[in-house]
């Protein structure tokens, strides 16, 4: 029987939140999967479709309470856990799970950061197990797929990140490898739809707030700015002495998210086809689609989808970087099978080769 | 000095929701209103522009605690008292206010059901001074204008009422006069801004659940069918023995309501002018607009207005009436003021002559 | 080599609309199909990818021209072509199509309505074949299927007479079944999301114009009202004498539809226990899901996938219908596949498989 | 008789499109202004009110068609004429206005660039009046008062050079004041509203293409980048030698405007307090409100109002000013009404006192 015929069963801990639905959805056209376990404390007992109607016919689960002998079970039972909470959880239940040999992906934001100070500092808690923490890879295909292919446990990167470090990459490869392309302070200015906020009843994130609106937000300090900074500086590159700056938004639409990077360029850098660079450095990556020059993405080309399309706009001295992705997919849900795929040595794109909707 | 000149002293008793900041918007450019109170038990303390930026330089005005020495204090002070709050706060403090002779708008819907049943059963409470509602005034001007003028109290009615209420008087002045030009069931199928459900942190109103969706909801039974109901059957007409189905639906929009109210006609039904008869209905009432014949309505035209447009639409033996309103406006605040305008003699137009925005 | 094998060659007749490119997103994931062709007569020689982005790595179709010689070599290479184009233009190309073997799924209006007197009159031109519009089945599977099985001519039915025929199906059935449970008109309030209305440069549908907008069209008569009338009449009943009023809204959202359909029952009618009636009506029908008691549909249940869902409110005398479908799905090109399944024998629901998009 | 009193004729060319509307919906309510005359070559005779159902009982007014005979008794009649047109309308008609004495604001782009080239280059023709050009006044009235006070001619500025000039006037002022603050190229990442594109029947603009979107477009090149860098190298500083680098985006709402301006700073500009700097800069302007340190701003905190709003963040080395209009307001029709009071010695803020629309 050959990989194609291996399968898997998966747990699935925060079940109520647009991360939840969404692995929902694409896993179950998974030929591999069976996701035997998903928690909800407030839903507990209730069928999922229940609370997602578009789930009828596509999924026979119930939510389950988080409690440890559900997680005693899932250590018997499960080849991987996904964790698709807040802060705090994964971390709690991660070491456990592990130790059983069950595989760990957290689409939550507990291993992403290596340093501990800046988890403390950005997160407000201590981090409960810096051991295991220093064993997390950091779910990026793109950047480590070697690594993931190994790991234990992955830290399912951020959305912002994602679109700020796949699209710098390139960038970076070019720094390495001619030294001193960019001039100055990199500019991520990103715009996010707004289920990246996540499923929940605020005020803030309330129809009427929103629509028809548009607004910046922690312009001050935002979680995911040491998070790029990490991926730039020591995932990508040994030492990337740029300054960054990173500043989100919040666009009036359900799903997509785009970054307009801005790279000052110094003489080398301008020198630099920066077109067929980024094109020859994603060739053989199926979810990053570098465009043609000229043109210019749009959130809806990849909604719904696990694509990741990258533009290029290059002046004399100044490289801009567009980047769009679908938040819940490839910022998300669809990284994290991804990485499973990867993980289990399943073909990478099974369940993923999803069409973008449009319109 | 004339009643131009003539100037009233105001409070608002809840001014977190979206009718309340409305209130505020609309009161600022009123020449003989000045808002000196605005309660909040969430935000005693804070400036209101805090809360609502829109504000900025319109007003000064902070938020304060809805204490009895409050009450006390505007039932020396203020003129009227507005209350813009969810059912069971009027009619507790309403009593004391009109015995001070402190007049009072209720945009709740404590005063709104002259039934003591069905209050409770739609309200799942008891009204706590059935002899204050007995004296109450439904706040229709176009309907009630007379007693509007000499109430202590005015219920303000709520948003779909306005557009049923409104949509379907002349229809019953011509079942008054003509006797049975309906045939059997009328048929309210109205669909309403997210607005109308109140500025508040819930999951089912939040962004990412209802944008780019349609929804229907109190099909089996809402409040707005016995008010309705009473509407219809009491304020204007002795008895009007014809039944209602009203089913209300979600817009994915901010602002707005559309009512299409089906009505089947007898033989004599389908013999009027209806065209000519809601037109000179209506002719001599500023804030209701009949369309010419073979326009259609849209909500966007009276957005942000008090404006409630009428269309007609006359097929052989079937009348549709289209009724367009801002349900903030016409459906709330505004009609509040236009009551308030009658109450205290002021010109009906004063600060309600706001021109729609488009687009 | 079993059917799931047989391979088919497809060609698309105006490719450039919004069922166009719906239609190449699903077949694009079908086993058995290859879309050889595809016409555009203002974008021929541009890839199909350039207009949809979403399609990049998806289809390497380029864009045809409609020309004679196109539709000779459709006629000697394909298995099926579907139209996906205004009213006019299948009924120019299908006879010749047919004739050679090749059968045809029109997604536009030509061959719907079988009466040459409504076809003129509500699409203002002379029906060129009515020899071939005799032999063309209302392709609408929950109701056709085995006639669908031998077609050679489909003519795919429209979004709003879709959920205006499987909505009120049941209640026809009864009404043979039983004799006279509906009492009166038939009212159908429907409403439908922008892309209803086409690919195309208007400012009635722009952004600007729709967004934060509700409104009514089509009041005073729409071309579905027909098509309705006869699915009802003609399709479903022997006579079915009762009257409809159809009226159409326009919803500020993408993709969905939802028709309220209000019933007056008789007392027959008000004995059916009408949830049980329709559940087991299509408890055969996978793209027809018949809501439990007490739980209302929304259209972004449905989003981006073949379903339709119902849900049932049964008061004394009144029965609500409410039906949701992804207008572009199940009220066109998803529908399409399902009849090209059904007539080349592939099972009903390759590639239709389609799991709703939430959020 | 005062200036309070004054009554002035006003002509509108061109009064289809958004820009037009919005002028009548705020001159409506001005109490020196009649409107006289309003052009539209496509709906000559028609009510204004049929176009616009929004103005029904707010303008009687019909469109005219801009033919020789109208401008003849434009130029007779008016003291003032609004020219709301694409470009290349205005510069054809202004001279013979300006030379009968009629004052002329333009809202398009005839008269912005001072630099007959750039003209050429970005508008594509070649200037058919320079020595008018050489005359007119460039409409900001923050920076440009007294000018404006005294000219015949005025080029109301472009939306996004509105934000990007009146966001970086203070920095400027900074640079002249002590020297050297910015360090570096300045990044002016702005996303507008989709009635910015105008009133047109096209398919980018449509509905379904631009709502749940988010889209980059001019990233090689925008009309706006030499109008901004005239603004701030020109009209502001003698010589400001910094490079610009200008990005517009396209977000799925109806009005609204919000730049990010990403400002780098020189050891000399990170000891200055720009929050303070700011607030005293605009400390007597109305229309321009510097919030609080730590209050970001939305768009919808303008929305329908005149008011343009700037915050604030500082960081070590990196100023980031967020800037927030209304388009069509402060960023069109609003600042050309403020202009008119300017040249016509009318206080400043009437019928410019506009309440921002929330929600």
């Amino acid at each position: 029987m050959g990989d194609g015929m291996k399968q898997i069963t998966v747990g699935i801990v925060g079940g109520t939140g647009y991360t939840g639905v969404e692995l929902l959805r694409i896993l179950s056209r998974h030929p591999n999967v069976q996701v035997r376990y998903l928690t909800s404390r407030a839903e507990a007992g209730r069928a999922v479709s229940e609370i997602f109607p578009s789930l009828r016919s596509v999924s026979q689960l119930h939510f389950c309470d988080m409690s440890d002998a559900l997680f005693d079970e899932m250590a018997q039972t499960c080849d991987l856990v996904f964790f698709a909470t807040p802060h705090g959880v994964a971390m709690t239940h991660a070491p456990s799970l592990v130790n059983s040999g069950v595989k760990v992906i957290d689409l939550g934001a507990d291993f992403r950061l290596q340093s501990l100070d800046e988890f403390a500092n950005w997160y407000g808690m201590t981090h409960s197990c810096p051991e295991l923490l220093a064993q997390a890879v950091y779910g990026l295909p793109e950047v480590n797929r070697e690594k993931i292919a190994k790991a234990a446990l992955i830290a399912n990167p951020g959305c912002y990140p994602t679109t700020a470090i796949l699209g710098l990459k390139p960038v970076i490869d070019a720094e390495k490898q001619l030294g001193n392309v960019v001039d100055g302070r990199i500019i991520i200015d990103a715009k996010s739809g707004i289920s990246g906020a996540g499923r929940q009843g605020k005020i803030a994130i309330s129809y009427a707030e929103v629509a028809d609106n548009f607004s910046a937000y922690g312009v001050s300090g935002h979680r995911h700015t040491p998070e790029i900074a990490q991926g730039l500086n020591e995932i990508l590159a040994a030492v990337f002495p740029k300054k960054i700056r990173f500043v989100p938004h919040l666009v009036p639409m359900i799903r997509g998210m785009f970054s307009t990077i801005h790279v000052p360029l110094t003489d080398t850098g301008s020198k630099v086809d920066w077109q067929s660079y980024f094109a020859s450095s994603y060739q053989h990556e199926y979810f990053v689609d570098v465009l043609p020059s000229g043109v210019l993405p749009d959130t809806r080309s990849v909604k719904a989808s696990n694509k990741l399309r990258i533009a290029i706009d290059q002046q004399a001295d100044m490289l801009t970087i567009l980047v769009v992705q679908d938040n819940l997919v490839k910022g998300a849900a669809g990284q994290a099978v991804q990485n499973m795929n990867i993980m289990f040595g399943f073909d990478e794109l099974t369940a993923l080769d999803l069409v973008p909707i449009t319109p």
